[in-house]
């Protein structure tokens, strides 16, 4: 079985993140499949088939690469930021666990690429600086309950909370009950950075805090980003300020 | 004021992660300021200053690169991983909030890379496939007690734990207080994956649990991931298995 499927990350918005590794992949493949607006990312190759699918049918398409890389293709399926954080490489070892014995025997190689998290972090400064959590609002695939106790431990633990999938069209409020949550936890000062389709031309950074953030700011293309106690703000004249989160506590 | 700094991750290991926004940056820079094994990491250019210093000395290195680029040069300070991840961006900005003021006019820009944790998650499948947490074990710079509340909360919060810098020459012991304080909150079976030296030569990784982990094989170069109640593992005959985390929880 010569097939291979290459996991791969194409970092958030332009070419400027697409490592070295991804590029490579990108050119060896004979087909790439993945979501709609990742797989247009992807500069076109004469003689490479382009399978572009609906964002929620990450299933069916890890098994359909699955079964274009056990028949000797080489295969990429594309992830917008990191293919391992909140993305397709967890879908597809989805798909080998349940699925054909021989799918294991598969060479899976998975491209790590800038995250969205990472990429907005830089934009405000170094706001991961330390100790952090990241954590899916979605509740497509998990009680409501789970991400509120995960909320919570994050905010006692006093981490920085880096926020995925915020806001839904099927569940608009997850967003707001977060903040209520995190509100009853932490002071309102509290740094929150909102990162809006960070690499692309519509890109937009806000800085604002817990009790004074504008739910009506945050969409599905943005990475919300709480800051801990150890983050601070340094005011610029001429510019928005920075935020970073010390490295000392002491 | 013509200077301008860049704070440029070069991704862990090897130029495969180097994304083309870290390579333009190396290539413009004037000056290059690091740790001396990452400064070693950068092809050397005709008419480049590389100031590379020891590991200790962050916040020094950082006002070094913001002279520099006061005075008009083009500076890029470089981390391994990601600048933004436990690393030099935050000591930057740290050295802007207590140095000059007109260090905050300057044209910083923190440019991300592929983390430590995500390339050694690549390695294992995908085991930051949902709510992870990254906690830094060093206590240089935080009291072991800040340290001790966060792997509580990172456990009953039911996180995937990344573990960075988890021992050190001088305190050689940091990892087996944390094992043993998450033992007593996690079941034995719980993956602990470890990546040592990732995208160098002497890259090996290992899968355990927590109740058979060697911590004889954690040293300075070594990530440490934890998994979750959701992290799974898939055997396989004649490779090391892979885990991943589960995106769904119902």
């Amino acid at each position: 079985m010569s097939g291979r499927l290459y996991i791969v990350g194409l970092g958030p918005g332009d070419t400027r993140w697409l490592t070295p590794e991804a590029q490579e992949a990108l050119a060896l493949a004979h087909d790439i499949i993945g979501y709609a607006s990742y797989v247009e990312r992807v500069p076109k190759r004469l003689g490479q088939t382009r399978l572009a699918s609906d964002n929620r049918v990450e299933i069916d398409r890890a098994r359909e690469a699955l079964e274009r890389a056990s028949a000797g293709r080489v295969v990429a399926v594309v992830s917008g930021g990191d293919p391992g954080v909140f993305a397709m490489a967890s879908a597809v070892f989805e798909a080998v666990d349940a699925g054909a014995p021989h799918w294991r025997d598969l060479d899976i190689r998975v491209m790590p690429g800038v995250s969205a998290m990472q990429a907005a972090a830089a934009r405000f400064g170094a706001p991961l600086g330390h100790d952090f959590c990241a954590i899916s609002l979605s509740d497509n695939l998990k009680p409501w309950s789970l991400i509120e106790k995960r909320l919570e431990h994050a905010a006692l633990g006093d981490f920085v909370i880096a926020l995925y999938n915020p806001a839904s069209r099927a569940r608009p409020t997850q967003i707001l009950d977060a903040f209520s949550l995190l509100r009853k936890l932490l002071p309102g000062e509290r740094f929150v950075g909102l990162a809006k389709s960070i690499g692309r031309e519509t890109e937009e950074v806000i800085l604002s805090t817990l009790d004074r953030v504008d739910v009506a700011q945050i969409d599905m293309s943005t990475l919300v980003l709480i800051g801990s106690s150890g983050t601070k703000a340094i005011p610029r004249n001429n510019a928005r300020g920075w935020i970073y989160t010390a490295r000392s506590a002491l």
